[in-house]
């Protein structure tokens, strides 16, 4: 039962984690229609093609959903000697991998995200999530005006704080354990990795806002756990993510089943901004050079031809494989199917604890 | 309701954290008698003063109670330079900061744990819960021979496999919320960092042993959210820091109350291992010279004098303040009260969820 989202129409407490770059339109229709809140992850669209995903959801769902940001400056610096550097690096690693791909040079390193909030607003979904940084009091309430309830995401309570305090209808905690780029912008990434266990309640304590619980639940044991913690709802990610709806790559779905956790940990080298996922050989491979990645989103656009090369060649070991501590308990099945199964779990646990 | 602890005729899901240093006997009998298992962390204790210690235990209560070893060599090897290079930056941070103590050169870096095994066996408590390592198999069933049962405890899966391989009668999964030392023995403490979210589902799905939960629980909602994880029992730690039976500095009991989840970091700098603490003063201080620290116990034990007399003068900026991310949420109240309060509370989770 969550107040917020049942105050959206949404029947389950249950939102569908924004895995920008690997969720789609027919991922977020399914979870959306089946009774949770489905969310696209539209980091990386540019607004044309957000526009065009968000017209697909509406083509599948009446049923509300959510789009969500990464809140960034519309201008990225460069330090061109740095970009020249490390692409070498990367170009050199996929040449002694076998892969016949070279880093680009991008017309733009990211899509503005004043152009991809102006077309947020135009389609105008039920929520609108936002990671990375907060947005001003005024943007918030402008979101508000028309329609659209806006949450944020912390890793901290103070992150949490600072989203309630610009008037956000909600905040989603981010988990040390939640797969995929931290949201974290008040502190260093390794300062706010903190455990669902204690960011729940501590947050739920500091706050007044309905609070929504992600990182590291894989079934509907666990959504009931994080509401006895004081969560509204619960986010699941990594468990969307083997789902034949996910645009993951296959060889991604493969090796989520086989992670071990304690292979699973925080990467910069994909993207220049903290992340969790598998470390695999890339990851090793780049190790030695931790101190030359250029910052997010500039290292992010760079290797992005070298991970759609890997996916292609069904190479997982070089590909950014994303995943919360969890993952080998994730389900592959149709997302209808998987948001019925968690929601019947959800109920037994409710009953076995009785 | 706890399989494992009912057997030994404990009537609550609860164990009481061994935190060596900081529990007393009044602490582990005030627990057990309120119907948790009381665990009295003798990690630091002298073969003779364990035996003092758990008679005391056995005069203040008949109920049953742990014993909580660190598995570690007899022998200790040193780094003569290194020792007192880092005993001449310790002093001279001491002197600095207005303390009238230096680091002294202890007869013995650590208790011998074979001599603290034997003792234990001599004490026979209804269990032995170890941390740092595995044991042998033959000293598994050794203990358990004499009715000892043998409670091993781990931070990722594979470790807590290798204590079910060696026969244990249960794990503990320390997850990375938990405060104090890590237990982490077959990674880089960096590396198991899970949080319970994840751990104990991930082991409980692994193993065929009962799985208790430590780290980030702080209340009734919190035990009962463990057990909907898949725990037989919770292990609690910080939240019995404040508890007048327990052995922390005033000061460290009032910093805990004020703790900011994103200031509890992986502190090497008082014991040369990974603990979670608070990151205060000293941590700061010694921040430069991490690639200078001894191994434990070595570090360990030439800041034991250091860190009685932060103690003393009431200095908590100066003291090892280990405590979980959820520290904010202690509630400080005699240890009886505190088993009475958070079973009403898990009581009451069984309803509410119902």
């Amino acid at each position: 039962m969550s107040a917020f989202l049942r105050s959206l129409g949404v029947r389950h407490p249950l939102v569908q984690a924004p895995m920008s770059g690997s969720n789609t339109p027919a991922l977020v229709a399914a979870v959306s229609a089946a009774g949770g809140l489905g969310s696209l992850g539209a980091g990386y669209l540019e607004p044309q093609a957000l526009l065009d995903q968000a017209a697909e959801i509406r083509a599948a769902t009446d049923q509300p959903f959510a789009l969500n940001l990464f809140v960034l400056p519309d201008e990225v610096a460069i330090d061109e000697a740095q970009v020249e550097a490390i692409r070498r690096r990367l170009d050199a690693l996929m040449a002694s991998e076998g892969l016949a791909v070279r880093t680009g040079r991008p017309a733009r390193w990211a899509p503005r995200f004043s152009d991809q909030l102006a077309a947020l607003r135009e389609v105008r979904p039920a929520v609108a999530s936002f990671a990375f940084d907060v947005l001003g009091r005024a943007q918030v309430r402008e979101l508000q005006a028309s329609g659209i309830r806006v949450v944020g995401t912390g890793t901290s309570v103070a992150e949490a704080r600072a989203w309630a305090e610009r008037g956000a209808d909600a905040v989603c905690v981010q988990g040390a354990e939640a797969g995929g780029h931290r949201g974290t912008f008040l502190h260093a990434a390794e300062d706010a990795m903190i455990g669902l266990f204690a960011l729940v309640p501590l947050t739920v304590a500091a706050l007044d806002i309905p609070v929504i619980a992600a990182g590291g639940i894989m079934n509907g044991r666990g959504m009931r756990a994080a509401e006895l913690l004081g969560a509204d709802a619960s986010q699941l990610g990594t468990a969307f993510l083997a789902c034949p709806e996910s645009a993951a790559a296959a060889a991604w779905k493969r090796d989520l089943q086989q992670a071990q956790e304690h292979r699973i940990g925080t990467i910069y080298s994909f993207s220049g901004r903290a992340a969790r996922g598998l470390r695999n050989r890339f990851v090793d491979a780049m190790q030695p050079f931790a101190d030359e990645l250029p910052p997010y989103p500039v290292l992010n656009a760079l290797t992005a031809p070298l991970r759609r090369a890997a996916a292609t060649a069904g190479r997982g070991d070089l590909l950014s494989e994303w995943c919360g501590q969890g993952a080998s308990l994730v389900r592959p099945m149709p997302a209808a199917e998987l948001v019925r199964v968690l929601m019947e779990e959800y109920a037994a646990a409710g009953c076995t604890v009785a």
